[in-house]
């Protein structure tokens, strides 16, 4: 049995359209790593344009501050004002248990069933770059197919942070109210890239301590250097319930505000054109690369020069140059 | 006027008899930029071979651990054995002072005189990858020159320890005496590298600091997890005296049995060819991605391709696809 894709002819209106369906397809056609998925995904990529611009939100929290209750509550109140929302994740680690391919449209159960949003759950790759791939085109797509805003979680491991920052206009933090006055050893570089922190659980109980970490995190926002691409008052640090759904409608006042100052400033179109840039780059540089291990006959003159290199019958040097003159040929 | 260089037909011979000038010219062709110095370079180390094998040592230190009194002393310790010793310095922050040019020969004056001997400072090269291929390639010219032991030294900035252990047989951490019991904050990565800490300065006054900073920090790498690479007692740390002249002797001996035993159980062959291999592929990776930006109409065509892909009139992945079949033509 053989799976049939859709070619980018097929999809590309239909994914205009804002047809759910299609858009899950492209993602799965974008996500293969098969050559001819590859060259069909560019080819649904360049026909679909980057005419149509969502806002795109970077999420990051660490597990159990809550992130699925504020991405639903979240959601539905945005598809609540008519906006159309897209959730995607990236999340390295779910390689290994495969986790959250089951998980994420049950931990968002309402969210899913709106037929305002689309959420696609992360694949089980291994590789950070493949990520980054993958998602920063899954993006273009949800784009695409007419989404107003386009959340991009992850869960706050190692690089992540920094590959949703560059792909997102929006970088948000959310943080559980911490114990007593000490922070949660947030990183500072973490700190540095986000726009808003947002402090969720600002509930029952919890709403001293929700507040007191407001306050904590506020002051560390204002120790740090003042970007020029921040208005007055950004980044800022402020309460949310998720579970109580209080403080969600200020929180995205805020996203708009701001984001409304950093286009009428030129911040918005300059960071996402460079973004674009470093995308173009990223890609040829890795497709360079990937010539060194993608093509059978080179992989084997690779292994063979570098075993000559380590047996000491050719010095590096000379054997690179070897190699590179043949990949030129 | 115009710098005429050596060509490797003439340098070879020269340095295979192990004169010093003609070590010092190929040291100064691998460290040139220009294309036809390259090609000379690559051919002289390709005619040079890698039959002769010295000691290669990677020395780290911060300033004022005592580093050029250490290299000083131990030289001439092992000048005074009858053997002949190469000392590199690796110094990515010496771009921007351009210090050590000056510094090197003056701040080691005993040694710098020995005919055994031979001293070159870090050229001041901005790019961390120029300073790796430099250097590698520097060792191999030594080496090759018939040197019994290279000293490679890096003031422990950054990423140089890393790169210096990629290329030598002994990773030496040196230290100075720590004031009560505290460490002085070395990264475990850094210690985990570390075939044997010398505490310096256990003479005078401070020997019972540094008799105390030797058993802090051999209870730390006991704490480590064995490597296999390593007889009973290693990694270990001992006391030394570069300005008493004291335990040098000794630190000799504990470098030569362990060797030896790398030696003898295959571990120092299969390192040297691991590095060699790991030297190759770097090299034909870096020369890969040097296209992009050393063919000026290469370079022409990714900055057009770019900008386009900035502005929103080609989506990154075909523009990436595109730039990558002209690199293919």
């Amino acid at each position: 049995m053989t799976v049939s894709f859709d070619t980018a002819a097929d999809l590309a209106p239909r994914i205009l359209a804002g047809e759910r369906r299609a858009l899950a397809r492209a993602i799965t056609l974008v996500e293969s790593g098969r050559a001819d998925h590859r060259a069909q995904a560019t080819a649904l990529l360049d026909r679909l344009g980057t005419e149509k611009k969502a806002l795109r939100i970077g999420l990051s929290g660490t597990p159990g501050v809550g992130k699925s209750t504020f991405i639903e509550s979240f959601g539905m109140m945005l598809v609540g004002l008519g906006l159309r929302v897209a959730v995607l994740a990236v999340d390295p680690s779910s390689a290994r248990s495969g986790g959250s391919i089951l998980g994420d449209k049950t931990r968002m159960e309402r969210l899913s069933r709106e037929p305002a949003a689309f959420i696609r759950p992360s694949p089980s790759q291994a590789q950070l770059g493949g990520v980054a791939r993958r998602t920063r085109e899954a993006v273009a797509l949800c784009e695409a197919a007419g989404f107003d805003v386009v959340l991009i979680e992850t869960v706050g491991v190692g690089q992540s942070e920094t590959l949703v920052a560059e792909m997102t206009d929006l970088f948000i933090l959310l943080m559980a109210p911490a114990g007593g006055d000490e922070l949660q050893g947030v990183k500072r570089g973490i700190m540095e890239m986000a726009d808003m922190i947002l402090v969720n659980k600002a509930d029952g109980d919890l709403k001293p301590a929700a507040l007191r970490t407001v306050s904590d995190y506020a002051g560390a926002l204002r120790l740090l250097r003042r970007r020029p691409q921040d208005p007055e008052g950004f980044p800022k640090a402020v309460p949310v319930s998720a579970l109580a759904e209080e403080g969600l409608k200020l929180a995205w006042e805020d996203m708009q505000s701001l984001a409304a100052w950093r286009r009428d400033k030129g911040h918005f179109d300059r960071r996402r054109a460079e973004q674009a840039r470093h995308w173009f780059e990223t890609e040829v540089r890795e497709g360079l690369l990937a010539r060194l291990t993608q093509d059978p006959a080179i992989r084997a003159r690779m292994q063979a020069l570098g075993t000559a290199v380590a047996e000491g019958q050719a010095a590096p040097a000379a054997a690179a140059a070897e190699m590179l003159a043949e990949l030129q040929r």
